[in-house]
């Protein structure tokens, strides 16, 4: 039988990956839900992979030098929370174990980023974690050209499963791990041949190993549940070129008489029969949850491997200046440089007084003249559309692998992967990125813009042509519903500037969050300067305030964002050429004038007027200013889209509409 | 000079190509916006497959049993009006031409499937072209078995530029489409190693041919700028075994003395100079937009190529019983089947009686169980969540290279690639497809959902697991803000039935749809069936109505959808047993709803009762029933989610967030 004669073969080996399997069979059966076969299947790869390979120190899971582990097959979390609380990680106690998937216990369903100091990123949509390793990997290079081998010098390990590589995001990845020859970035392919419908046949039958060698991948591979040849691969893995996949063989469910080789191990309890069964072919004779003494000291001594380590990675560390510890410090916590601050408030003074007419997207450029040279931790991309985004500044020059000291990815035409990366760079610490596409392909990216909310990533979203103000590209290039879209996501600041002055506070909010991602909704077309009053408040930080108030009795308030402030200042003129005093609202973020205190929002927003918003998108979010947020409050019209856009010059688009002054003005003398 | 040599060895070919690249200089340039080089690099491929190779009537555009031509590289939509124009499309005109991206005309920035008859599928968001196509081959295979050659027999090509090919989507696509063995499709791909932000190697090094092979795709090649040797490969091209890709080699700009071969070309007009300069070299003396009588003769006759194939198809289908007839036609039409209304009649009655406790999921898998026999142009599938989602009826086989009769696909874990074939199958005609994931990962699919509602493809997505209802999976498994995205998007219908009978009548609905897709966003956990009093009506094809009405005065409304209805009615009791005369409002469909007259909402929702809904996500779409459309009608309050969810049984996490019967009834006194 192969297991006993691997159990012969490598007794240590066997004791120390039978643990993990118990406690993944033991939590899943105890939560009467989860996945045991992925962590059964792995447990030999992953205890090769922390004995010998892994360069961490369970005593300090956030050690900047640490290598990254990336469990992109989320679902297998409990071979994560195996390996920590095993390896003697603080916070995963055997209680979480027993605790997995209950409420308020670390040990979530899928790993969570911000539960676990020791999870680098949280998995479950599958692919993301692949992805956002890559920009892990994409860090370290750039850290360590910047810093030296010195202080930065890791690798990025990751497990993905068969789900993970049918995803398209993971296919942007591998794209981008080839281009950018990530010789630090290792993925271990947990190849069972099992996914939740049945075999992998079933639904694909491409040749990974090829389709990763297409991309500029080295590829090995291992019989994944015999320990020599798990560590021969691994050690190999080191020294190879460029990314590597590591072909790894497994059984998932290894060992269940009844489950293992298929999907029946991949997402339910393995019920108490079988796991008895289990655990005796295993030659496991202990209760659940029940680990030995001598084990459990095998693996602790496994988790401190690295201590020696860190303490010389610490000294090196000591020996710097205080100005370069206190730089480094700041930016692996990803804290804000002082110097922005005032960078920003000398820029607000020269536009004011200039007043450009200019899209706001070509602010965002002129603004990223001042944020990138005060911020040498920004890494900055576009999803190949460098030119309309305007995202690379001039200083800047692009990381590839012939200049890892540049600052500028092209991305390719990889939006979701670009998501997914920049997700990853910020959670490795050390950069803080921004990327750009156009607002429509929000779309595309969204199950790792998502994420950034999720995870608490502060990552900024440059979103251009943010309106049919884009024009002749026509309605698959014009967002209408992704206002919406990105203002119903929880944690999400959606920034829609309305001028130069405008874009400046708001790229000052994002670039000072540190758990939340900013969306900048930017437009393709020139807009004049509204704020040429300089002030050195950031207005945008309350969310809303009165940039036009009313002449004479208010009668009616506009509210708008982005292009449409403009409008609603023109609608203004002609209600107030006929003695209708009217008071324009700029919300150029919806989430912060929401988390003001009722007084401030009472004070732009008071009862009784006539309020009409205008905003060339569709109404569902505004319905909340216009209406009251309890109602009762006062009477409402909205001008904006009802419907997708069309192909033609962005003029005659917003005519056609009817997104123009005098339609704003005919709504507000319709509702008095 | 390469060009001289080839006009002078095909000097017919030449011209023929050289109008298609004059129209496309000529157009852009008149728009003032555009894209020229793509169309201009593709002109001797285009004529070399519309001359020799695709199957296709000029004077009949949607002839069932044409060859489909897929435009992925949707921005050269020049190349498409170009080739219509020439071969004789009675929509696109010169007129049509010179109109090229402006208000009104048929020739919009990117090809639109709803305004020009001859356009496949709208291409615009790259990578979408593609995956649409396998869609349309699967629903190819799919006729050709149940209807035999005779009816069914043609193929599908696409153009694809290196922009699709780094998107997620279409690697998805060409998984799917290699592991269904795909013969009659056939990838032509547009190899000029240019993007937006430059050269390929900027952001990719993917050795394409590779990359395809590794997916069990054949693959060949040409340079395509070569008439006879695009030839040889597409001939051989429609004989290779599996789905074919040929790699044309060809330049951006082809012939732009200073523009060619560079991505100046891609994505601006040439300029006169240029232009002139560019037609010169061509050796084509003609005005702007002046086609030769001779040539557009020559084109012409290309367009008529397929004249009598189609006469004798017409023959062939003449000769089929009345009866075989009228159900192509119907299939082919989109109509749904008569049978359908009785069927769901009579399903409703029973479940009305049986009153069973089953999760929404469960309830949808009964419904297919009526409808798929019902209908068999239905073709079924999920993205490796069959036995989550449920979406395979019992008497379903699966559909594959070995079953071409099978009416359920295994789409593996490809979100987005299920969502784009779906939309091809819709296209192709004769197939109304449904298909399966979590509503979180509504996410994944969000680039080819939105087309479903800009194409009017009435799709049916069977999204499960639709709130904190999910459970242990935790917070990327459960969708919050999902509700609120679909409801935002134009032209999409998004079901959250409460029970099996609003089920059946929301099934009812999307199946019934001729060009709206329907979301149904269906609970994990059981649900009581509410409607215990069997009606003949839809009720949800109302959107929103009584489920529950008040007794004694009518104090307060409460309204909820899916598995809020339970709540609503528990909380309905509480304060009815306090006196508080409280109606229940069941709104399974917000946009049908909202398209009801306002006489109709106004007796769902009277003004001046106190009003409250309840649903497990964020409130942004409720804002207009709770506060009424003009404001000033109730107060109102939520009851729902504000952040995301977490890790627990479901029972727990509703708790936790405060979605209960009390925490209704509570809010209800509040207000009061």
């Amino acid at each position: 039988m192969e297991i006993e004669e691997l159990r012969k073969a490598h007794p240590e080996h066997w004791k120390l990956a039978s643990a993990i399997r118990a406690l993944a069979m033991d939590a899943v059966q105890a939560a009467n839900s989860g996945h045991p076969g992925a962590p059964m299947g792995l447990a030999d790869v992953a205890t090769v992979l922390f004995s010998k390979h892994l360069k961490f120190d369970a005593s300090a899971p956030k050690w900047a030098d640490r290598d990254r582990f990336v469990l992109s097959a989320g679902h297998a979390s409990m071979l994560v929370y195996a390996l920590l609380h095993l390896s003697g990680d603080q916070q995963v106690t055997l209680e979480q174990i027993k605790n997995f998937r209950q409420m308020g216990a670390l040990t979530a369903g899928h790993p969570e980023n911000f539960l676990l100091d020791a999870v680098e990123t949280t998995t479950g949509p599958l692919g993301q974690g692949i992805a956002t390793a890559v920009g892990m990997a994409i860090a370290e290079e750039s850290l360590r050209a910047h810093w030296g081998k010195k202080l930065v010098d890791h690798r990025t390990w990751v497990i993905v499963g068969d789900g993970c590589l049918m995803e398209g995001i993971s296919q942007e990845a591998i794209g981008l791990a080839g281009m950018q020859e990530l010789n630090n970035l290792i993925v271990l392919w947990d190849n069972n041949d099992i996914t939740i419908d049945g075999r992998v046949s079933m639904s694909d039958k491409t040749d990974q190993r090829a389709r990763f060698a297409a991309s500029g991948w080295s590829v090995l591979h291992c019989d994944g549940h015999d320990p020599v040849d798990i560590d021969r691969a691994l050690t190999a893995a080191k020294k190879a070129k460029g990314p590597v996949l590591v072909d790894c063989k497994t059984i998932i469910g290894f060992g269940a008489p009844n489950k293992s080789d298929s999907y029946a191990a991949h997402g339910s309890p393995l019920g108490d029969e079988e796991i008895a069964r289990t655990k005796a072919i295993y030659g496991w004779n202990h209760g659940p949850f029940e680990i030995p003494a001598d084990i459990k000291s095998a693996w602790e001594a496994i988790g401190s491997r690295g201590a020696t380590e860190r303490a010389e990675w610490e000294e090196r560390f000591a020996a710097l200046s205080d100005n370069k510890r206190g730089e480094f410090t700041r930016i692996m916590t990803g804290t804000v440089s002082k110097k922005l601050v005032g960078a920003i408030r000398n820029f607000k003074k020269e536009q004011a007084e200039a007043a450009p007419k200019v899209a706001t997207r070509k602010a965002s450029e002129m603004v990223l003249g001042v944020i990138n040279p005060a911020c040498p931790e920004t890494l900055g991309g576009s999803a190949d559309l460098t030119g309309s985004n305007l995202t690379k500044s001039k200083e800047m020059s692009v990381f590839n692998p012939e200049n890892r000291k540049g600052r500028y990815i092209h991305y390719g035409i990889r939006e979701h992967g670009m998501a997914a990366a920049m997700n990853g760079m910020f959670l490795h610490g050390g950069v803080r990125p921004y990327g750009g596409t156009f607002f429509c392909f929000t779309d595309y990216a969204r199950g790792a813009m998502r994420l950034s909310a999720l995870m608490k990533v502060p990552t900024v979203y440059v979103m251009t042509h943010d309106s049919i103000g884009l024009g002749e590209d026509g309605p698959t290039h014009q967002p209408v519903e992704h206002l919406a879209i990105c203002r119903a996501t929880p944690n999400t600041l959606t920034f829609r500037p309305a001028d130069v002055v405008e874009t400046a506070e708001a790229w000052e909010i994002a670039m000072s969050q540190e758990g939340t991602p900013s969306i900048l909704a930017l437009s393709r077309q020139n807009l004049p300067t509204l704020r040429t009053e300089y002030k050195p408040q950031n207005l945008t930080a309350k969310g809303a305030y009165v940039i036009a108030e009313a002449e004479g009795k208010r009668q009616a308030i506009l509210m708008a964002t982005g292009s449409e402030v403009e409008i609603a200042m023109k609608a203004r003129e002609i209600l107030q050429a006929q003695a209708i005093g009217t008071r324009v609202v700029s919300m150029p973020c919806m989430e912060l004038f929401a988390a003001q205190d009722e007084s401030y929002r009472k004070r732009i927003l008071p009862p009784n007027s006539v309020r009409v918003a205008v905003e060339a998108a569709v109404r569902q979010p505004w319905d909340r200013w216009l209406l009251g947020e309890r109602g009762r409050e006062a009477k409402a019209g909205f001008v904006g889209m009802d419907r997708f856009g069309a192909s033609a010059p962005a003029g005659e688009l917003y005519e056609k509409f009817g997104i123009t002054p005098e339609a704003v003005a005919d709504k507000v003398k319709a509702l008095l």
